[in-house]
């Protein structure tokens, strides 16, 4: 099994995922500057692997400066927890675990440093270990849609690099693959920053999951060709109306799969749903660095020096191209309206007990 | 303008497309040696600019051979031409080249190899001239496309680097945008080999035409996000029916244009339109080296050693998702098996004088 972050030797454990495919290395987080630079330079990807990376990041940096009052505490909590959200200033699910401990050390009653210290780390190994829940449960009930052996096509990284669990979507396929349900993996390289074919060909080697890399333009030829069953891919925000805005590619399966009658689904934890958010049209769309396109990895040019580009991070795929989403309480059907409004909110179902 | 491929001082000078982008390099190529390594290592490319090379390397080889008799000529001549097609096996223009020309020596009454050899360096400049002239007129045809000012997407090289002209599809958007119809073009990077990244964006550079490079990935959201009026494509073959095979990558944005309603049209040369071939699935699919996905340019390593990938280097386009096929003698509409069957061929006017 891949265990991508976890908490031990008082230290923050993670996968260097800036040497995969290449090696598999194991870095060593002791303090909150390491794990800035973790996050900043991607040794550590993936919306919900940020948030607990950045939880971690938090307690390092309140255990080394020590505060000596409730009062600084709170101050300095909140001075680390702004420098950490510098790290990666659109990781949505970064800030978002941050404020969350912010908020339940404000709103605990107790006034010594160290046992607000001790808070901290426990709402930070909650965390991980409800991420691990999320993910099994996911992977549980996505089974139930293979029905009998299937090639599936993927798109980008939803594995345990993204996740410190087993992953969303490919959580999915490694449980199929073990019951013997997965023909193979058709994985989609993932331009610009060829998630699929680093990270989730790499997990797919290691569980040793029949895998075929692709370029992304050659997905329609193999729906045409009938090699496709089924399109599973991840997800970074879900509107209230079920729109997905995933990674940059995964609009053009969703319509490509409705084409060629192949079932198209999303996995994704709860907290990926943004009921804020009444469709896609309102989910904003990070531009990133052009350069990502003109020069790969930053070291292979490829277009004319100065060539202008377009670097969408995401796109937003219309409910009505979405055949389920599967989560960690079940798989939701369309109407996606009605299905999303019935979920069971229990974020955090011992954050009480821990106050 | 560019000149990609060009008969002058007895011999043929080429752009030699494997120091592009970065560098312009002008190739003399003065044996048959020297254009089989040309041929071979893709400095030259392109279904019409490959016929002509192979037109001219012949013409090169028999110079040099300096065959004493017509018997002896002949021989001399279906040797080089079996020489120069194993260059790039595949390349089937490079193939109907030698052979026209093998037949049209073999056709002519004259004895004297001095003579024949002519006919041999006028048949490969009646190539060359006639390339130039096509793709003249095919632009001049495709700007009846252009109502008002529109932004074009296209894939992969269709230009001066792939013909001795100014291109197919690629030549129309030059034309046009001189005639101050082209608001930009969106350039698929074109996986795997990035002929888009690397050589129609050099192209537009040159033209200082405004280009906008993006992944493949991103085409389905330019087009949700009604950033593209049309798709413009070139074409490897064309069935009797209308079918279209080209770069790969090139049904997918075929179907995603029908999806959002965007004109999907294709240029090409009379010479590409194969009658012997009823449909599309009648065109056998070359499949290239697995490597050219894994490794980028042989260069940049992008996946888990041993990865196992598929690279078809060609996908076949139903003719219900062209809007129309652009030919030097104007433009196809559906039903097409009726328009392919009305063209008017006289591929080449003057071979009969030459005789």
């Amino acid at each position: 099994m891949i265990i991508n972050i976890e908490w031990a030797d008082d230290s923050l454990k993670i996968i260097d995922q800036t040497k995969l495919p290449g090696k598999l290395t194991i870095r060593k987080l002791s303090c909150v500057e390491e794990v800035f630079e973790a996050i900043g330079k991607l040794r550590v990807r993936g919306a919900p692997a940020l948030g607990i990376a950045g939880a971690f990041g938090l307690y390092l940096g309140l255990r080394n400066k020590r505060p000596t009052s409730r009062q600084n505490f709170l101050i300095q909590a909140r001075s680390i927890a702004s420098y950490l959200s510098e790290s990666r200033p659109t990781a949505v699910n970064l800030q978002w675990a941050l404020q969350e401990i912010l908020d339940s050390i404000s709103r605990s009653k107790k006034s010594n440093p160290e046992h607000l210290l001790n808070l901290v780390l426990e709402q930070a190994k909650l965390l991980l270990q409800d991420d691990i829940n999320r993910c099994e449960n996911i992977s549980k009930h996505g089974i139930d849609l293979f029905k009998h052996r299937l090639t599936v096509l993927t798109h980008c990284n939803t594995g345990a690099l993204a996740t410190a669990g087993m992953g969303t979507a490919l959580g999915i396929i490694f449980n199929a693959a073990q019951q013997g349900k997965i023909d193979k993996v058709l994985v989609d390289e993932t331009r610009p920053l060829l998630q699929g074919a680093r990270l989730t060909m790499w997990e797919l080697d290691y569980h040793k999951i029949p895998a075929v890399l692709i370029s992304d333009n050659m997905a329609a030829y193999a729906m045409q060709r009938e090699m496709v069953d089924m399109v599973l891919v991840g997800a970074d925000r879900i509107a209230a109306n079920g729109d997905v805005a995933n990674k940059i590619g995964t609009y053009s399966l969703a319509v490509l799969a409705e084409h060629h009658g192949i079932p198209f689904y999303v996995a994704a934890p709860l907290s990926t749903f943004d009921h804020s958010v009444p469709s896609g049209e309102f989910i904003p769309i990070e531009e990133r660095d052009p350069s990502e396109i003109t020069r790969i990895w930053n070291k292979l040019e490829i277009s004319v020096p100065g060539a202008k580009s377009w670097n969408p991070a995401f796109d937003v795929t219309p409910a009505k191209f979405v055949s389920g989403i599967i989560t960690e309480q079940g798989i939701l059907f369309p109407p996606f309206e009605k299905s999303i409004k019935q979920l069971n909110y229990q974020v955090y179902q011992n954050q009480e007990e821990l106050k």
